[in-house]
């Protein structure tokens, strides 16, 4: 393992790290001693049927969903709520490549083993199951990966998920991200400095990690955040300096190996492998109430690719989320973007189910 | 100067390369000895009325637009118009950094000077009235780049041109472009193989221009042109097939820095620099009867964007070209791409002017 600050509480405020055992993973190979990172906000009642569980996305952790999604001015309010945010595999808090040691030192770094959306759903729910005693949820809610994490829990264990709202995310992976996914990664393995995942720091990929947020530039925010130079609102003074004081600082912290673990995760989501590749047949196994929320200026998840997996969803409801921002909205910061959240998970919760 | 065959008549047919003369360049420096890539189609009448310029894109030449745009059973019909096909500066037929020899031989390669949008247009004005003796233009149309000297003749000279077609550009790059043109450039700068711009062949970057390709494969296409599988009426059985049978040979053919070339020209063309930045006052002196041109599906040249300069083009119409292929769209591969452009552009030179 590599030391890596960003990946500690320093950064990422409390959190557990719980060990769940050996994972043996779809892709075959396992992960000897798996640790999910986990930060719970509310209380489990006595019913235990007030959980909600958040998986995370590509790059994120709990820390964006504590500090804007959570809270009582929010429909995720852990006054009613026992809210359990699940940091992913890879993601550099539970278990990832540069993070791997004790038990797990033989998968560390480049001989970390792929891993699948469906890996890390059946890791959460041997955690919600054995450390929590949690056998049913009230609401699934993820953006991004965290979305395609959403929909193979509602497809993989419907009987346990009451309700699901995916946002800005597909349950089977397009084309076009699989190709944009690929364009991500890269960046990364092209830095002569990210020698075959066998750096000894992050900063030996600086020229890569940078190039990596620069794509994120292009893709994750709108066309319409540029032109309409949505940065001055977050107080930089040019798009350069937006990059330099926001992208860039973001990703360059990371460590690569773990964003190539999300990356592949990311690209071969697809709850039509429960089924055959029949992704109607996958997607009408949800017993869950389901609202479907892209977001309407997303450029690589956009509405029409969510809306035709909306209609294949028994009772699914598409409501779409609007903001300038994209996909990267997902970061709450248009003062739009909470409230709107909000209403629809508030309407989904008062949802019986 | 190297080497590539990819410019020569093996690859593109006929063209002349004519000489113009020295060019002073709007950053400074000049070409001593400008040449440009000429491609003509029909003949010039009398009254020297029926000429016809055509503008390239980035990457493109001549060639596409003799095979695919051009012909008797087209609008841009040689029997009717004298057409005048010419390759942009940093095109690699046109004076370019790998073929800068003789006279040119102190800007090649990584010393080329930097070129704007209206370099080529005032190039191309000198070649039409000193080779040509043409002073007025039925018709200035391109696409993406192409679109971008289209808007600059129809603001720099108005009195010379009639009519003006931009397809899939803008007259004022948007940031969104800026930042995308840069990460083609990053790919290309990244490949240890560039050296600065003092490679001695395009294939020791083959690593960057792939990675180049790749990244036309996100941003070229459009979402739906992956998810519909359209390369499959272009006869392969995969994506991953696509790009190593079309993208991929596209562009590691060409020449790293004449790519550059092109790059940091596309990101900086702007009309408004005639106006002091005042896109308006720029786009009301065009006196010519312009068609606006977007598609549809293009990711990068969005139909609001052109929408919002059609609007400030007096008497200008606004026409949509419907194509899943997105920009790319401009190769003419969809069946259905053609007859519309073919029927805005008879719609337009119909139009007395």
């Amino acid at each position: 393992m590599i030391a890596n600050p960003y990946y500690t509480s320093e950064f990422h405020g409390d959190y557990d790290v719980v060990p769940i055992g050996r994972l043996d993973l779809e892709e075959g190979g396992s992960i000897p001693d798996c640790r999910l990172s986990v930060a719970t906000f509310g209380t489990l009642n006595e019913a235990k049927d007030n959980a909600i569980l958040i998986p995370t996305w590509f790059s994120g952790t709990h820390q964006v969903w504590r500090d804007v999604y959570i809270g009582p001015d929010h429909a995720l309010n852990p006054d009613e709520y026992f809210i359990v945010v699940v940091d992913q595999i890879g993601s550099g808090l539970s278990t990832s490549p540069h993070n791997a040691d004790g038990p797990n030192s033989g998968i560390a770094m480049s001989k970390f083993p792929r891993v699948r959306i469906g890996d890390d759903v059946v890791a959460q729910e041997r955690l919600l199951r054995e450390h929590f005693g949690i056998e049913r949820l009230a609401l699934v809610v993820g953006g991004s990966m965290g979305a395609q994490q959403t929909y193979e829990w509602a497809v993989r264990f419907p009987d346990k998920v009451r309700r699901a709202a995916p946002i800005a995310g597909t349950a089977q992976n397009t084309p076009h991200d699989f190709l944009f996914a690929q364009t991500l990664v890269d960046t990364i393995t092209a830095d002569p400095g990210f020698a075959g995942g066998e750096y000894s720091s992050n900063a030996e990929v600086l020229a890569g990690l940078t190039r990596h947020a620069h794509l994120w530039a292009v893709m994750g925010f709108s066309t319409e955040f540029w032109k309409q130079e949505v940065w001055r609102a977050l107080d930089f003074d040019s798009k350069e300096a937006f990059l330099a004081g926001f992208l860039e600082p973001y990703f360059t912290a990371m460590d690569p190996n773990d964003l190539l673990t999300q990356a592949w995760k990311w690209q071969r989501g697809d709850v039509a492998r429960h089924t055959g590749g029949d992704l109607a047949a996958a997607l009408g196994r949800i017993t869950a109430k389901t609202f479907v929320m892209p977001i309407d200026e997303d450029m690589f998840f956009p509405v029409r690719d969510t809306a035709a997996e909306a209609a294949l969803v028994p009772g699914a409801e598409l409501r779409v989320v609007n903001d300038v921002l994209g996909h990267l909205g997902l970061f709450g910061v248009a003062p739009t973007y909470m409230p709107q959240i909000d209403q629809h998970l508030q309407d989904l919760l008062a949802i019986p189910a």
